[in-house]
């Protein structure tokens, strides 16, 4: 179940269009317990993740999402909340999830730009590093991303 | 489509078991366009990853998976292919796409563990840095993972 910001299609950014300490809040995400374990089957079927009896054995203690799971919402919300011409495209970043994402939790994604490095081979384009935390509704963090997108430059004319 | 390589569930590692070096090749799982989309249209529905003729006019040119679906795939090949006894369970790491996953790929996922620090504070366990190198059937890495996985020592007797 997503809910969305306010986003305006036709309002797209390029690196031109980007400046560090610019944020980005996202719309919500409330996940429960039969997405954590639809998701878990296919790509992290482990006990702490599919079954809730053999997760209070756990690590754990309970049944909790993968961390993977959170990354892909995480994206979700990202897709919906920053609005780059070219799309979202990560060429990669670190990830630290400090707690888990547990069923019933509502979550969102804040970013802010961090560094805009032009590319020197690719005048075209730039890397974005931006840091993205992911919070539950008790404003608790779940997953920081710092991560490096590619962003286009606006087409200068020929 | 999994294919995974003998797993001896009864032959699961402690901490106590593990030494910098030792490596682990997982089973291979076949990727196809319809994976791609489906994956895609929940977590990252992104032109490039849900519209082969929009993919075209993309940065990629074509439609490719999303980093995020390479990440869960290379998670269920790391869940079959790691037999740490409490799980593989990471507290974050970094990540890297060198290339997209595309239709058709078929992955396998190499790990190797790089450093095991016993916890000074929980003597019960450690953290063990693994590299997991992600590859496609041309042997070309799609992603690498370093991940730092929290793994239990052995119970000693009381």
């Amino acid at each position: 179940m997503v809910q969305s910001p306010a986003f305006d299609q036709a309002r797209r950014l390029y690196l031109d269009d980007l400046a560090v300490g610019q944020r980005f809040t996202s719309g919500t995400h409330a996940i429960d317990e039969a997405q954590i374990k639809a998701f878990a089957r296919q790509f992290d079927p482990q006990p702490f993740h599919v079954d809730g009896a053999a997760a209070a054995d756990s690590l754990f203690g309970r049944l909790v999402a993968s961390g993977w799971h959170t990354a892909a919402i995480t994206m979700r919300l990202l897709t919906e909340s920053v609005p780059i011409d070219n799309g979202v495209i990560g060429a990669g970043g670190d990830i630290a999830w400090p707690r888990p994402t547990l069923p019933g939790d509502i979550l969102t994604v804040t970013s802010v730009l961090e560094e805009i490095t032009p590319s020197r081979s690719r005048p075209d384009r730039g890397i974005v590093g931006m840091r993205s935390e992911t919070r539950n509704q008790r404003d608790e963090i779940v997953q920081v991303l710092n991560s490096r997108l590619v962003v286009l430059r606006r087409a200068t004319l020929p």
